[in-house]
């Protein structure tokens, strides 16, 4: 007989019974909030599309490079798993063969987030009953296809089922938002909004460059092929989302550098990279020096700037030749912040204008750099665990080092990154969890009221978020 | 009504239930033990003149960094809070004004150790028995005024009630040292010492270096215009400050770095800067150099060195301009040691006369570099959680991570770090009550026994500060 | 009367009262397991002459420098301790002086693995039934000479007593490897085994690599004057290490690097060896390349490939000179991973004949750097917490940052490090208790069912080193 899956109440809770006691108070006061998903990597077609989810394969794991990088490093061909090939050349197409390799190495995601998830999304979203393994997969599958063939599990639908009150798509400065401007003729506009990420058109040295600017003139109508057009096209696709209820940039940087370019340097690599002669290392200082002028920019238009640096993507040249990016093989770097935000934060640290949200996977940072850069520019808002650091050890880590020094008013409250879209309550469930049990901690040895305590963890979970990107003042 | 602010007696003890009893059973040990604080910035004058202190906004708000940065991260303007303006223009001169804002954003310290210091001060000292806020701000301005204007709070009274045994100053290497003959002429020589603090004197290329140097030269009648009078300059600072009861120097640097240049090298160097035309970069050789000089000084004179690499100092200049320094906006870098201590550590490090306490920002280096220095190296001591570390959490990482290389005898037990006289003992009470906690932990993971962890407990917060500072053999 | 010593049943185990039980459950399905041990550092030698100990000083005190740096650390001369001085000046020879400096500093060891090692020890294998003391010295002292004088004492009889089922040597590349063809002709050659370690050759700027590359030229029979019979060399020692039952290489380098030269520079760079004019940097540039070259070499002969980098060898030059190698002056550093690895990791990362195993005694790379790539190449495995790490907060703090990206069946299971042979079962037995306490919070936190952390635990103590050095599949 298969295992039964159940999801336990008091999940990623405390273990000693009173600090749970405590956290299940705390908790139940914030299990119920809407979803605040202001960092999302979720389609803006498959909302506007609002067609049916394929199958269990192309829902659950095909996407999701957590899920698939921990197949490929025991040892399972990308192919079996049906990541498609860059050269076109044939991978495994059955959705359910996919789905069995999954179960039966079900295992390998003990105590990962992605188990918590899992378990989560199969239990509450499609209500399995029962722990994948290669003897359940096939009932599993059935079930999950079943259904995502109702009415009720489209992805519009979603949005109400998961209390989603606001999503922010990721979308290019190339993007003509026309998913966007579908939804917001749907009476969506307000609850699915755009944010902005140029990073494909200020890294010149990137081989789709050219590509990506030529699609920047046609949807801006600027003439890209000075530094001063590409600056009025970037301002112009800027000023497009915020018309289409944008309220936030993000920028994945290899280094949090922000150092500026005088006007004639930064004209003079513009006008290399479109002679296709720049150099790496002025491609970079030209990416830097961006993020000190899109800093500029969002204290004109108001929109939030996210940074979150500090990955060397595409680790393996051939796997990336092979599979593309964002196929799990992103690693992290040592990443320093205190020196590298200062010419940006010199310049606008102070401007009531600006807000800046800090995103990591470098860990190290949190108490040494990120919460007394947060702690004292009022611009300054530090995010939440991002990535591999979402999860209940390292959600923990973070409260644990960051609010000491930050507080918690410095923080951005819970903001997930995800790119599985049926994940989204599974994420924001297990960070109140984990709130609710640190501040537990804090209530059991008398370092805050339990009042306080689910004040805070309200603010963590709701209001921190709406305030950080601005829906609150 | 205002809630009642109290103090738990189980504060900041662990939360299960037999660990807490067997912390109890240890800090009751040391609860009553007195303090030692050889790392402190209270200024000589306040004891030498024991003026009552002023008012509770000008007591409590305007001289802590860490209260005010707080405040100013969240949008509220420096000059609201009284802080004194470069260019003299004004601020907020009414010390309740200052009182209310700071009483009514008291939820930006939640978890925070300013919340807990405070509270501690609130209760113990100032018998405040009502949580701050707007509401309550008047109540509590009230009772703090009329309690330091009796006799018992004038600062030397603080002496008796905070059982202080034995308090440093900082004090720069041109400070003639007169507060501290003062206190000698009343008998508290032995117990309020001096330690010399040479940053502003050997940091060639600081704004402020010529004037220092000048007043360095008055006050030790050597001709600093050579390298060699400098030395011989700074030389007799510090047997001044040894005659005058010092027991140690304090170095705050960039780096860590201790490179020794040699004469000819350092020579030019200085001439340069009295040239005025030191580069950034020889400025810091010389820097890394004094270190290793210093070091050889200790070696003659026996003070005890204590560095303290790895802030980037005043981040902001537009603020540190309108606020000047110590504003809150010293942000931390990371910090390298084992390479840099290396060259002084290679000429002193086995050095019988030598004494060496490491204090750091960045937690990374805990297990990694110091932790073993302190464990090989028998004149270094690793200090106490410093700056933003001083903290619950602060200090309980710093002991999962070094006791286990450096045992607890190669720590320097507990050093505070106070600007805030008022905080001393909230300070001191912290730090035994989360160590108890911590060797509770290995009491009942059978890790130690009971009898041995008392008398860790009684070693960390009395004997071992006297012993690394050399007050005990 | 002298304190009692006994092992309590649950000591290293959780606080917490269920979990501890949880913790008990599981560890108890471990404890009896065989040792496998792949990565220590006990002479081949000893086992082969099959000698007994000579003294308690001399097997528990003198080779561990884990146990004499602490007392160096504290003032104790290092002749006092019989460390052995290169200049042949006298040192301690008397053991039961050694032993008593030790005993009588028993304190300083308090929370350090070396006291959980050294009780076990104490107790398990020696009957001792006092706590260490000036006063016990004596006594305890007699009674371990007494047992190690017992035939079964001796080294081999210890392999049944500790049930080590798989032990490996580390032998240097110019080992003849005859105490292992001695143990092979007394059917223990599937049993002990010899694990290559080229760093004496593969640095080429050492004092002694003269002397290292000649011996490896008479055991190898090959021209070593030339790059390419360097090579050759190495390639035949590899092969005649395999042919001992050899399973493994390793690698204890200062970086990670792993760049690539070409073969006409890494000649050019040799022939500078051979001529006695390489400079350093060519010689750092070389030892990367050689990573390079060892993992090609692994592909070829299936040996395993173990990387140990970030220390800095004999901090102190004066006390390397008088006391020579391995005597507590080896420092970590900071290490970067990702982009060093990255040359190797492109050419062999998904080669399904390499398997690369990941040591570091820097723990921010765990959550940034080891597990994210562990996460993703097939070959990479990461190594159990190492050196100053192999402890029981080190062991704690690397499950909680490694395992929610790596997943567990990326780690390599529990790999010791061992010099003192007599350590083995108290690490082994440590590490099973930290992981059983580790798991049973997951259980208790409904992350993991009881049934699947009891499996992970077996895992991870008996079959995962075994499928990490493959010697299962």
């Amino acid at each position: 007989m298969a295992a039964a899956l159940t999801l336990h109440p008091d999940r990623a809770l405390p273990v000693d019974q009173r600090q749970r006691a405590a956290a299940r108070e705390i908790y139940q006061q914030t299990a119920a909030l809407p979803l605040i998903s202001m960092h999302g990597h979720v389609d803006a077609a498959i909302l506007a599309e609002n067609t049916p989810f394929a199958d269990p394969a192309r829902l659950l794991v095909i996407p999701d490079h957590y899920v698939t990088r921990m197949l490929v490093s025991q040892g399972v061909r990308p192919e079996a798993l049906g990541l498609p090939r860059t050269d076109g050349r044939p991978v495994e197409t059955d959705p359910r063969a996919i789905w069995r390799t999954f179960c039966a190495n079900w295992r390998l995601y003990r105590a990962t987030p992605s188990q918590y998830w899992l378990e989560h999304e199969l239990v509450e979203v499609f209500g399995v009953e029962v722990v994948p393994s290669a003897q359940t997969a096939d009932l599993i599958y059935d079930q999950i296809a079943a259904r995502i063939a109702e009415p009720g599990f489209r992805p519009r639908s979603l949005l109400d089922r998961f209390h989603l009150e606001l999503i922010s798509t990721t979308d290019p400065a190339t993007s003509d938002l026309r998913h966007h401007a579908h939804l917001a003729g749907q009476g969506l506009g307000e609850r699915i909004v755009p944010t902005f990420r140029p990073d494909a058109v200020v890294h010149l040295d990137r081989p789709r460059w050219r590509t990506e600017i030529e699609a920047l003139a046609k949807v801006s109508g600027e003439d890209v092929t000075t530094y001063h057009g590409y600056l009025a096209a970037l301002r112009g696709r800027r000023l497009a989302f915020v018309a289409a209820g944008g309220l936030a940039t993000d920028h994945g940087h290899y280094s949090a550098d922000t150092t500026p370019l005088s006007d004639a340097v930064a004209g003079r690599i513009y006008q290399d990279a479109v002679a296709g002669t720049v150099s790496p290392a002025d491609a970079q200082a030209f990416a830097a020096h961006m993020l000190h002028v899109m800093a500029g920019m969002s204290c004109e238009d108001g929109l939030v700037m996210q940074i979150h640096p500090g990955v060397l993507r595409d680790h393996h040249d051939g796997f990336f030749a092979a599979y593309g990016p964002d196929s799990g093989f992103d690693i992290p770097v040592a990443t320093e912040f205190t020196r590298s935000l200062r010419p940006m934060l010199q310049a606008y640290g102070h401007d009531p204008r600006f807000r800046l949200i800090l995103f990591t996977v470098d860990e190290t940072v949190y108490s040494r750099e990120l919460a007394p850069l947060a702690g004292a520019y009022p611009s300054v808002r530090l995010g939440a665990p991002w990535w591999f650091l979402d999860s209940p050890e390292g959600m923990r880590r973070f409260r644990e080092a960051a609010v000491e020094t930050a507080g918690f008013y410095n923080t951005s409250g819970f903001v997930d990154d995800t790119r599985a879209f049926a994940s989204i309550p599974a994420r924001h469930d297990l960070a109140r969890r984990v709130d609710a049990g640190f501040l537990a901690r804090l209530v059991l040895e008398h370092r805050l009221g339990l009042d306080e305590a689910v004040e805070t963890a309200v603010d963590l979970a709701y209001h921190l978020p709406k305030l950080a990107y601005r829906r609150l003042d």
